[in-house]
């Protein structure tokens, strides 16, 4: 039913110099970034005062709130602690695969929580397996870790090997490396994966996001620099800049629809961008219509957007029963109702004999916003008139974003003209790429999944 | 955290003459009224081909989507059925009792789902004692289900026995009684609960509200009238008014808050309601101020219509976490957030320097508005007024409201404008009695909880 | 797998002077008597010093140890109580149908425990209809526990209204009811079910055997007299004599299989029956062999009395997998293993080139005992003998016990020479009813289920 | 409650040359070695035919029948497979240490399942830690899978490899090492862990123990020599001799108490050797008495022997009650029961008045025993006199059995006597080492734990 595409994994770290246990604030972090991946959650926490290697990981399938009860909480006890959560792509949705990773090896413990992809992992693996490495699963995330491990051997520090690691791998990432008095960060050299810092009373925080540094209450410090090393100890913040290179691009779809809209990512408010993008999208495709409304969530904010730049005003168009979860039992085929029926309905009132612009934020397959605009026209729309906030997504994604197959997207299948037909509206208009600057200004952008250009 | 008075109650029925079974389609119904009542729900099923008394039952505990798996849908097969969705008041949040009420009497079996609340059901319930009767629970429903029996005995049909039961019971309520050959729909005679009709395929539906009718793919006939005994059998409907009064007292909160907005009762779309009560609250509290905006989901339609009558522009003003739910565990009273911020965040651009018009239905207790007002300061709000789009609730309902003890209603304790200190607003505007003819025309309406004049 | 006819209930019930909470003694007995009854559990409480009508419930499908976990133990506060295990049989094992019932009517609540069955229920619950009873179930112990409320009405005292329904109700039963203050115990007139008393420190026990008043720590005072009524209060025993009858009729089948082998019922230990049981059957069906073994765990205790008297050895020849419970994976049929080999093994060195005496208490369908044969012709056994410590199963009992339908009864299709040939025996005797009194000495018994002659 | 020293793990592993799959015969395998470990269940298979590393692994903690729903058993899909079953000591029963181990790297996909324990684990570890290794856990299980496939990466095949790691480790030991084409079995040279080969229809099997073989429907066909590997391929088996050694050190308490009653080990059957254990006994401490019996289920055949040796009769003398399982809600401190009187009750005609001889396999704490003996007092019992079919266990066991510490076990702090005395007994007397040669024969024996000699 849900029709985008996905991003991969939020992580947060936490670091209380007050020797406060950290992992109720883990839990209200993850539920912060849920939306960055709903298939599984993990948080180990380590306490700085007790014997090395003392780590406690709870780590399960499922959402935050099914993953961790209270009881399973209040055993994680430390003041040093990392949370995971993760949207698993090809290799599948299993226990085996939930982070955060931990290893034990020569030097002890650490831990791993990852977001993002690699793209020479295939290579680095199998220069890991060649020296003897043996696996438990098949992730880059466990190739990451292992060469962690591996590079701490002949390192002097875990911040070091971190360094030596990151030197080698290739695409877009966030880490979070926890060893047993340290947690260290560290953001690709090009920024494609956000990671951000921040201060909560006695806690040092890092996070993919700003929301759920605010969502605990803690205060935005600033972004974590692209190819920027933090490493936090009992002594403060060390910053190694030595992994740094000139060329930047941050993922424009985090601004689209990744993060979360009250997120600020890299100088520029998530909201404002979506603002701007509608905006845009408005003088590009401009249209005669009574009413301007966006798919609930995905495109509601550039609505707004649209609507401000267009002067026609905005509607909330539909209503969304927040009853209808995943473990809903779909409509048959029988019956007249369908999936998408059971989770968003029409205003009428709203609609009736008006001509409406419709915002998304993007097409994947197209079926969910065909669904859309017949329920509209069912109710009594006269025009339906399509505005989708990105371009059309013609390229496959190497930094950890799960796209479907190409047969799968509709871009790549037909003209905008057939996909305007095919899903039933009156006139279908895309985000152009050189309005990208409208929403993020001259932030350094990855926006090859639009023009194949890619960074790395 | 949900500072709103509660509906206590949604029913669901339908009679499929072409012999499919309706199982799937009462799940599907009740999902969508799941905003009436979500602390227990339930279906009954009966073959009309089948022998007499063959019904099946499934209900427990929990939300629907928690109460229904495929396999028990499955099992429950037959052209004729009620569903119940229930939020429990006093009496206690107890599986005894989950509706539909079932019951074995001289005549066969009975089952019933109802809405509403009976105001003389003690006297009822001691006047059935004293002939004998014997109770599984103590609930006002079980109360006229046996009165329902009773009157059975002695009665040429089963809609007999409900129009002589209608006829003793006081207070407002929608009633669904299903016999193995009929399905019987009351509401009573002031109308103060709504329930309507609707047609999907071969299946004639009743439901308490439009939309429940329009979420399985059906069309809406009309409402149900004030004092209507409507009767579907085999041979289509059969309506009796011999009920009617000539007084009408619809709920006025239905409006305010409980109906979902895409349904439409008594000829009035709960949407356009809503937007009238704004902009009726725009007119009577006009402020200087640079963004309107409502508290989700529960203000943000009358915020567009304050926003429309003013001028003032609209904007979504919090982002709300989906993934925080029932089972989410509250931050600590150490930990800096709170349960309100893990669930709402501010969108900062929005509010930053900007003076706020805060909307919201109504304040039981004031803890979650103040909570919002402190949140948007912190954000950087220069004002905050807050306008609510009912007056001040000051009297109980006894038909069928949840509504907390005077003590806990702020209204109750202190005067407007200690309200707004209290909560931190720099203005703080209730709407009128005398404008719901804004909202709901000149339907009669019932707003005893505001005044003290109770119809019945 | 099991092929047995079933018991169809347990109950338990406890009064403590002192004022202690018994719903963990409650547990501890129904765990005791779980035997008697495997598909739903139920535990009533009620403090005496409470205000009237203060009754806590709790029941559900399943057994005593999937029904309650130490918190719902923990929430049954009271200083009385009665417990129930059921066993259900046509009506369908469903939770509306789990003891005790609960009854709210005039005279304020009263819960109601069953064990047996009532053969003029039909009548009863027709009469009951008619003066306009309404019904949740349709079980025979609803139609009682209404009886008794309806008879309390006009009635000096809850122990007069079981008087007067005890009267009016035919069949086996053993009834616990359980008013504010008191606890009423009574046993049909015939004594066709066992009940009986105990005091454990400062409380009095009922229950249906005596292992569960042995269970809980306590001591066995005396047997409750077919016919007996008795009622304990705070000021103690108070015992009613005038139903009492001349006849008795003791169910046979206790001793021969239902009762635990623990228990003395009516002054007879069943351990001792069953050895006497086997004796007899040497007695009449000698045979030359080179040991003597039981079916586990049914025929153990007869092969040790059969060994006995013959002087042939007895031996454990099965061994019992403990862990293959009623949620394993049955062998699929491609398997080689089949049901019965995964519960049972025979021990190869006990039967490797013998002969065999196998013993049972009861043939039903015959193929668990055709499988144990074919088992142990495959270690090696030389001759299996097959005694049966019971007469063949000819006709069906009214008083409580589930017996499958007469054409899936071996004994009503087949010779006993058939039955032999059929099982795979070399030899089959079933025990003749004429051997009863060498279990039973000269206790008056019900045997109807062998020869058509039904007491009641 | 029980006390017993317990077995750590049970392995089965099959080869169905027919292609078919192979998880649900691996399941009864598992049911029937569940005895040798109850703390988690795994199950591994690969499909010779798909593509190489094509592995499906099903693991968690809980029992066989806890773990392993039809659906999951279902979706595990393979024509070979190995199957483990666990009991944890110390590292705490986790999740992570559940088996199956399945491990990555350069030759592919191997999976292991283990059953015993490596005395130079630590050794091993740290050699393999400081070439590089990284581990996810810490157990000496992993130890050895990582080291196998060490070993894999300069060997020829899988069972090289096999055979350098075995010349390598230390201890006792039963390996299943499932390659993508392998199945590789190997026992350690002393043949301290039991393991057996048998086929079924198409497949061949190797467990711990021949009675999972039989459990399947297969039939034994010997035991894995202590050193023999052997390796089943599509070609059939082949074995390899290079790692045995002269000496030989079965361990003595599989026939005293961990392997079950139907299996044969070495050539003995365990039931053989506890009846002729329980006949030493009756030679070297004799006593008059009425009555011999055994603790239900450790010291029943042992009871058997004894009685068959003095003459005196066996019988029956507590009833087990099956309902009461893990999950049972123990006796609190203020009632008069105990956990033990729920599990167990005395049938008290076979006591009263008699002198009893008690039997059981052995006394770790003494608490148990002590309550017994407490009950057959209780029940009329004139005297108790105990035998154990062990000698007193004073010695830890590094071969896999999990031993309470010293300060636990009541042997290392008590004379005889002074245990005769706490217990409360009328006599006690243990088996004496120089009577196993009565049980085993001459089968070469480790009894490191009753006197201090350690083979390996």
């Amino acid at each position: 039913m849900d029709d985008h595409v996905k991003e991969e994994c939020g992580v947060f770290g936490i670091w209380n110099l007050g020797n406060e246990s950290v992992a109720h604030t883990i839990y209200q972090g993850l539920l912060a970034l849920q939306h960055r991946g709903q298939e599984s959650a993990g948080i180990v926490v380590c306490d700085t005062n007790g014997p090395i290697g003392n780590i406690c990981t709870h780590k399960d399938m499922g959402l935050v709130s099914e993953v961790f009860h209270k009881e399973a909480l209040d055993k994680l006890r430390g003041n040093i602690g990392i949370g995971h959560v993760r949207y698993s792509t090809a290799g599948g949705s299993v226990v085996a695969n939930a982070q955060p990773i931990v290893l034990n090896y020569l030097k002890g413990t650490l831990a791993l929580a990852h977001n993002g992809n690699i793209t020479n992992a295939d290579e680095l693996r199998l220069e890991l397996s060649k020296e003897g490495a043996i696996f438990n699963g098949t992730s880059d995330s466990e190739t990451i870790a292992y060469r962690i491990a591996k590079e701490r051997i002949g390192s002097d520090s875990i911040e070091q090997a971190v360094y030596k690691t990151a030197k080698r791998i290739k695409g877009g990432y966030a880490l979070l490396v926890l060893s047993p008095r340290k947690l260290v960060a560290v953001r690709d050299p090009y920024g494609i994966k956000p990671l951000c810092l921040g201060k909560c009373g006695d806690s040092y925080i890092v996070a993919s996001e700003s929301c759920a540094i605010l969502a605990v209450g803690g205060e935005f410090i600033r972004d974590i620099e692209p190819g920027e090393i933090l490493t936090i100890t009992k002594e403060g913040l060390c910053v190694d800049h030595s992994l740094q290179i000139k060329e930047r691009a941050h993922c424009i779809f985090e601004y689209i629809y990744f993060a979360r809209l009250d997120s600020k990512l890299d100088g520029i408010n998530v909201y404002d961008a979506r603002i701007a993008g509608g905006m845009a999208l408005a003088r590009r495709y401009p249209v005669e219509a009574d009413v301007v409304t966006g798919v609930p969530d995905s495109g509601l904010v550039a609505a707004v957007g649209y609507a401000k730049e267009s002067g026609i005003p905005f509607s909330l168009t539909f209503h969304k029963n927040s009853y209808v979860g995943r473990t809903f039992i779909k409509p048959t085929q029988e019956e007249r109702a369908n999936a998408v029926q059971a989770k968003l309905s029409v205003l009428e009132p709203v609609v009736r004999g008006k001509r409406i612009v419709l915002i998304d934020d993007s097409i994947v397959r197209g079926t969910t916003i065909a669904n859309l605009i017949h329920m509209l026209r069912g109710c009594g729309a006269k025009e339906v008139h399509v505005r989708i906030s990105s371009p059309p997504f013609l390229y496959p994604c190497y930094y950890g974003t799960d796209v479907p197959d190409n047969s799968q997207l509709i871009a790549n299948n037909m003209t905008v003209e057939e996909i305007c037909t095919s899903i039933g509206a009156d006139s279908l208009g895309y985000m152009d790429i050189s309005d990208f600057p409208c929403m993020t200004g001259n932030l350094p952008i990855c926006k090859a999944c639009f023009d194949n250009r890619y960074p790395v």
